[in-house]
């Protein structure tokens, strides 16, 4: 499990089956953030079964019709969690910040950076763990009013917290998806 | 808007578009049950910009390399919902009940049913959003405390009433992943 040892409860997750199905807001989170906690565990624990087992080729492989590889998606999913740390703990546009420019790249999917070619699925998965245990440590220190907060690191575009965070777990489970259908074409592809 | 003159805050997200990105869970619904409704709400909305337009060719069409077309996609939505109403609100398994059977094509992607086909852009946002109408009005007359409960409906899946319908937003959220791709694949295909 990605964040065993890490969170107070993956524990209860991993030994119970059930648990996975479960949303059970726990401490040290406030009860609509451990919802959210709940749910962005829940849809990674479905991206990493999508990805399972993939080899550098099978994740830089885009078939024919689609644009994206899944090595690309998933980079795009920690980049997006990564954005929104920024925006949202700290109230600052990520990209007029240098620590964010790594992540440029898989953020605008190639188009203004670097596309993502020859990592590992443990590269990848690695990062993806990393941004959000940071995330995690920011929640713990947080509460449900602050997730009613409208964020200010934009001046065009004015989510609350609350819409922010569900929204990095929306568009992971919404290129989970796609990684699926992508992993479909390309076993159909091998025949 | 699909739920407007419906929901007491529809009139909210259709004149102020950054309700569009807020989570601000509203009466009659409970904290955690609204802040659940805000999430459908805001899916939903991603949904009907996905399929915007579609004809019924373009809905029926199964891209290359793709295993199921946009019209069956809205109709698996739709499915899914109404298999949770029963499930959670009734404690029924839906496959036991009479009034499940026209969904089970659907639900099944057509291997236990009818495949969807030949059916307009209003006919299945119609249903859409006949079967959510239900949903919401079924939200509104309970509370969070029934939301941790455990469902009955199943003896070997016993998910609790929260993440059941996390799920139905999360499957759609994922189903609407797909929909995008399907649709720039048809558009690729056209040139």
């Amino acid at each position: 499990m990605w964040m065993a040892g890490r969170s107070p409860y993956a524990g209860g997750i991993v030994s119970d089956p059930d648990r996975l199905y479960r949303i059970l807001p726990q401490p040290p989170f406030t009860p609509q953030i451990g919802a959210l906690v709940e749910m962005m565990n829940y849809a990674r624990s479905t991206t990493l079964q999508a990805v399972h087992d993939l080899s550098v080729n099978e994740l830089d492989a885009v078939p024919p019709g689609f644009s994206n590889s899944i090595g690309m998606l998933l980079a795009h999913v920690a980049a997006t969690d990564r954005l929104y740390q920024t925006a949202s703990f700290e109230g600052v546009d990520p990209y007029e910040t240098e620590a964010y420019a790594p992540f440029v790249g898989a953020m605008s999917f190639g188009k203004d950076g670097e596309r993502v070619q020859g990592r590992t699925l443990e590269e990848l998965l690695a990062q993806l763990a990393e941004v959000r245990e940071e995330t995690l440590r920011q929640f713990a220190a947080r509460d449900d009013a602050w997730l009613q907060e409208v964020m200010t690191a934009w001046d065009d575009f004015r989510p609350n917290q609350h819409w922010a965070w569900f929204h990095v777990m929306e568009d992971e489970v919404s290129h989970r998806g796609q990684i699926r259908v992508i992993r479909n074409a390309l076993r159909a592809a091998r025949g």
